[in-house]
């Protein structure tokens, strides 16, 4: 679904970056991962911080040059912290999902992201190959996010443009059926008789008190299978007074 | 700004990824993190992946149980990677920031948001205190994030909700406090004790009645004055059974 992005990280220094990258990549379902001179690759600190990922790792592409990197995308696009003298045009994650995902040319153009080298970032000359600079929202005190940290962030917005992220509840198929409103008043109708019962209900408070916990159960949203607990537990009030 | 939020580590046990962590919600301008009963803290490893964000781990506050660490707040929210039986209500970190950031209560209510152990995530006796279950959206084959790369993603929603600015609702400034969640814990002892009196409770069955009953009432998000209003109704039927 992402296979049109790669990701490239240009001479990153320490292995285990690159493990944690392409477990990042993966978590999104994205594969296609570029190492331009990296330090050191392959490694076991690499493979070992990847987690399950090593097949990315395995597929990963080392070559020299970045333009060699980029050959074939038509967008590219240079992740980057720090404010520049020169401005280039700049995306959010978020702008650079909407542009990549769900743009007009989105499934026709072959997308570069490129992340530079843990202490230094992209240098000029490799941002001059790109057409965006994308900059990830964070504290200006404090704007060096971890590579692998970066690339998780911006594969998270690509995951969820492309609609992965379209609202999966869980144990949506066998969930129990919502109480009706004519199940909600028989239950208002018998906790009210179990309050009177226990000696709770003034008659003269029973109607703001009776409000205010419909409030409280409305709010929730029961369930049947909720409703039926509680109507147990009511029953079992009432079996317990007629008992005294 | 996020600082009515902490973060809630349980258990974590590499250093290296408290560390991680650090670096990660300093880079969205948050500082509150709470650790309970981390394997190794202090340690060269998390000062040294912390990267410039000591003065996060300096600040950490190391606790031995969770309802210690979330004793205060009154949204708990559990990060879970895995599908659970019992399907507990899901919020997204996009909604989650939405609601804790932006939402009606958002300026009046301290936040807990909990991540576990790296290999097995939160039990479900821990998410039993939560309100909600955060699931970050991800490749369903293989699901499992590391656990600063989940942290980083919250946290960036939460700091991009933040600096959305989007109009807050108005007219809740003498709204009632919501419960705490050690308000919540006291509650629910007294309902337990109370359905035991009146015979609701078989011993064997106890366990899973609470759970459920934790899971209406924790949806609920009851403020203090409704709280009051059930403790009530539970003293009087406990006031009834021993007058009999």
């Amino acid at each position: 679904m992402l296979s049109h992005i790669k990701i490239v990280l240009v001479e990153t220094t320490h292995p285990g970056n690159i493990g944690a990258v392409a477990r990042a990549m993966k978590n999104m379902d994205m594969a296609n991962l570029w190492l331009v001179a990296p330090k050191t690759f392959p490694s076991a600190d690499a493979t070992s911080r990847a987690s399950g990922a090593d097949d990315v790792l395995a597929k990963a592409t080392v070559c020299a040059s970045l333009p060699e990197a980029i050959a074939d995308c038509q967008l590219v696009i240079g992740a980057s912290a720090r404010g520049r003298t020169i401005s280039w045009p700049e995306m959010t994650p978020r702008q650079c999902a909407e542009q990549v995902v769900l743009g007009e040319d989105s499934a026709k153009q072959k997308v570069a992201i490129i992340f530079g080298r843990e202490n230094s970032g992209l240098k000029n000359h490799e941002l001059d190959l790109c057409h965006f600079l994308l900059r990830i929202p964070c504290n200006s005190q404090y704007s060096s996010l971890n590579i692998a940290a970066a690339v998780q962030v911006v594969c998270y917005e690509l995951f969820v443009a492309a609609g992965a992220d379209a609202p999966r509840l869980v144990g949506d198929k066998d969930k129990v059926p919502k109480a009706t409103a004519q199940q909600m008043e028989s239950f208002y109708a018998h906790l009210h008789q179990a309050l009177m019962d226990i000696g709770f209900m003034h008659p003269d408070k029973s109607k703001s008190i009776m409000r205010r916990l419909r409030r409280i159960y409305n709010r929730i949203q029961l369930d049947t299978k909720e409703l039926d607990i509680l109507r147990g537990i009511l029953r079992m009030s009432q079996d317990n007074q007629s008992s005294k």
